[in-house]
């Protein structure tokens, strides 16, 4: 079947010219870009004064972070203009293992966006974290038989590259010996340490936050990914990589988006739109976000409107609005004047499925687990910030007559971190400070990295009830209070994603936010991204694993009473 | 081993800056570039004031046509900073097939210059042609094993690619399958013939001879190799190309390269060279000639001095001359202040060594092979011209009582073509006009592409000696008069190649082309040149091969006597 879009303003990404051509398709190929006649296709498309321009390609996202399945989240983002993501399963990977990655394989096939994947690299992210698997060089090999796993994730395990730990560079040599790519994450990293890393073999970072900081990483060889996310917006600060001889060194990512910014701002077409209105050019980022993603990646004709290539199109109004009309997959209309076409979900094997939705191993809570044996009064309580991942190890003198130790007055709260994955029974207890929640408790399976059940209270009843909820529905997050549930999301894949569509995840995920704030917790401070990172032992200074303690600076354990100390 | 080059300039092909900074190489990879101390390495190489860039890389080459082997080659290239070229060995393929193949793989291995390979493509590249071999897809299939082997070579048989021929089509598809790049080579083609040429997967051009050309290419998607051999010189009409938006869709090429030519103005340096008098940026032009090759090609790590690349790398004196100093090749010196340090050529296997050096196979000639028996007296000649490919067909009558149809005073001159492979007795017989030799004869096993037996004389005696003398020295160039051999170049490998130096090769050249002139040819005719290009009926008008005239326009054979047709 051959169609014919004629007269577009055609995008051509080697050259940054727009051209007035007639593109002909013929089933899922691009095979003639110029004059072409109505009577040579079996389908015309009226295209004139409409902009064409390649599929977008998102380089670097954990589609967990979204909390959707592929499926769904396909459907969010094809609307956009997205036709190809490069997603790491690190999350799921250290809930479910091998299995995550086989299910975020399997429920990604057949959409109508193309979802190429990098293994990940780290997990469990620290020998602290109890992960549902522990994924070594060798687990990973098979699945580079998969042509859409296209690499290596994000080696987050910088100190393990430069001390020379031999796993971390197995996996590393393993991914150039199956000639795939290999992702970075250093933040900060420069100079001799970053020469150290990069001569390791990692290609790319989308943790740069400075100009400076990424053209040091492109003079060194390196591709940089700007990333506009959810919670990391870089992109106002990258600006200058929009110009000559940065701009042919980048690409665009979102790494963590959640589904609200999906619906309302976009996804790849609203870091376009960001940068075209900061005066940037469009074609210059259209470029970054198409062919330059796919040469890196070596996704061969993918990423241009030219013969041979595959026919990812998109057409939009202007180059000035960059808003998606219709949307062309492999020569198939997908989006249609802004719509879906609706499409059939992939078929995951029971066994799989069945993994991945059964991921809690615990038993149920008792009130008895959140007790801590009182060994003196000075304590160590994990001081938070609004919008940080950064804590700081605040020293507070405690009543355990009063409440348990508990002190809402003083901000002053309960938090348990239990293992979820072997039940093994492990629980840190312990405290924490700057959530000034007043009232009831808050639990989620949305943990980084290792996803145990994590719950923060003002009394030990409220965080029974919740962490029980959060278990019993496989996941999740939910809010409780004065012995009833007041607000939940279920996410019952992983404890992690959901089967509701993008809109409803993002009411549900309002809910809760605004459950948590009825419960005296101030504005703009949202406790579940704190919870999310309390026990990610590898952002500075204090955190809580399901061991306890950890002093993230010395990277050992340390009892939450000072007094207790040697 | 550590080597730190302190101080020196460092073109930066990721950014086109040039940087003053360290570079430190371990063993063959490039580890740091920045400030280092003298301390951190155990050599210490004081390039101050000096330019280092990445070594050069030929992206499209024959070595037959240096008639050089790739040791000898490899000592004149890297004494010019290359340090990789991307040979097609097409014309060795004809005479050896796989066998030609597997020689220039092993007689290639472990020089001071990588040698990779694309697979012949074209072999025949018509059906007229009488070749040592017919490579079809499954013969090719096994080289892809081979890390050397980028790819496949030039498809020069574009029509068989336009009327979808299955064998050029499978040949293709199983270079995508195996990941590998296809050359491509269609001079001229536009619009909508290119696209579909382009869309069956041919992914560059070194054909190209004008900028509309070259840019209709890039807007396509392909790259375009900036070629400046011996006989095609593009360079200067392509200088447009080293401008953005193209310069990024470019590299440097020499196709077809003399040894005196390599001796005396250089090999991809010289490019540069050029382009830099002509006004260009050096780096612009470094940058086409080091990692844009290698991207193109999928060389990972090569072309650039970064972290982890190969310490393929050039001491130059400055950005003006080009003149290269010192060469490193995977972190080892191999030129030293412009001196190519000695190396041990490869072993041939002896099976392998035995084929190619014993690749005729033709009895030897008697003088009635050379007559022709008279059906009229209105002859098809071949009308050659000057530096031209290109012949016509001139009718001419010609009287067989004098000389059998030999005419000096009219420059008509007898002309054979012997096949000379498989001893089948083929020989075509006829007569050509234009290289103006009055006595004597020239013979050759340098003929395209099928390189069979070629002789040019002014008497069959003369033709004769020639012939066999060319059939008992296994190949090469000669020149004989009144029954002596005047001069030759003995080209024993395969018929097409030397064991001798470049300098001793030239030498020889220059003695056979200085005595064609002592035979009456005028100054400015380059009789072998012709005569190598005489028996391809590819090129228009009319051709000789072993089976005798062929009318290249309408692809049928004709006699050569007109009286005779029908």
């Amino acid at each position: 079947m051959k169609r014919l879009f004629k007269n577009g303003l055609v995008v051509n990404v080697f050259t940054d010219e727009v051209e007035r051509v007639d593109v002909l398709v013929e089933n899922e190929r691009i095979i003639g870009v110029g004059k072409y006649e109505e009577a040579e296709a079996d389908v015309i498309e009226d295209v004139s004064d409409k902009v064409l321009c390649p599929g977008f390609i998102d380089g670097h996202i954990h589609i967990e972070s979204t909390m959707l399945t592929p499926a769904e989240l396909a459907k969010v983002c094809v609307k956009h203009g997205t036709t190809s993501i490069v997603a790491d399963p690190h999350e799921i990977a250290n809930v479910c293992g091998t299995m995550g990655i086989a299910y975020m394989l399997q429920s990604s096939e057949e959409l109508p966006m193309t979802v190429y994947m990098m293994l990940p690299s780290c997990v469990p992210s620290t020998p602290f974290d109890e992960t549902g698997a522990v994924l070594q060089a060798e687990d990973l090999r098979a699945f580079y038989e998969n042509e859409r796993v296209l690499g290596l994730g994000e080696v987050m395990n910088y100190p393990g590259v430069l001390a020379g730990q031999q796993d971390v560079l197995r996996k590393i040599e393993d991914a150039y010996a199956y000639g795939r790519i290999v992702n970075g994450h250093a933040p900060l990293l420069s100079g001799k340490a970053l020469d150290h890393y990069i001569a390791a073999g990692i290609t790319d970072d989308h943790e740069c936050s400075e100009p400076e900081e990424a053209k040091e990483r492109i003079r060194k060889g390196q591709w940089v990914m700007i990333r506009q996310g959810t919670a990391a917006r870089n992109l106002e600060a990258l600006l200058p990589l929009f110009e000559e001889p940065w701009s042919h060194r980048c690409m665009l990512v979102t790494d963590d988006r959640h589904p609200a910014d999906l619906i309302e701002e976009g996804h790849i077409d609203h870091i376009i739109r960001m940068a075209v209105k900061a005066g940037k050019s469009a074609i210059t980022a259209i470029r970054m976000a198409t062919i330059q993603a796919a040469s890196y990646y070596n996704l061969r004709q993918v990423g241009a409107i030219a013969p041979g290539y595959v026919a990812d199109m998109l057409i939009l109004d202007d180059l000035e609005s960059v808003k998606v009309r219709d949307v062309y997959r492999h020569g198939v209309k997908v989006v249609d004047k802004g719509n879906i076409i609706s499409f059939q979900d992939a078929v995951v094997p029971m066994e799989i499925k069945g993994a991945v939705e059964n991921s809690f191993h615990i038993e149920e809570l008792k009130l008895s687990d959140f007790s801590i044996e009182p060994k003196g009064k000075r304590c160590r309580v994990i001081q938070v910030q609004a919008s940080q991942l950064l804590t700081e190890e605040r020293i507070a003198e405690l009543d355990f007559e009063k409440n348990n130790g508990i002190d809402v007055e003083r901000d002053i709260l309960k938090l348990a971190v239990a293992e979820r994955h072997h039940n093994t029974g492990h629980i840190g207890i312990g405290f924490v400070s700057g959530i000034g929640m007043k009232r009831g408790a808050i639990a989620s399976s949305v943990s980084h990295d290792s996803h145990n059940l994590i719950v923060i209270g003002t009394n030990e009843e409220d965080m029974l009830l919740a962490a029980n909820r959060i278990r019993n529905i496989g996941g999740g997050n939910v809010v409780a209070a004065d012995g009833r549930i007041l607000a939940e999301m279920p996410l019952p894949i992983a404890g992690l994603m959901s089967e509701l569509s993008a809109q409803e995840v993002a009411k549900q995920n309002r809910a809760v936010r605004e459950a948590v704030h009825t419960l005296g917790v101030a504005n703009g401070v949202e406790p579940f991204m704190n919870m999310a990172f309390i026990s990610l032992p590898v952002i500075p200074a204090l955190k809580m694993t399901t061991l306890g303690l950890v002093n993230v600076n010395t990277q050992e354990m340390v009892p939450v009473f000072v007094d207790d100390e040697q």
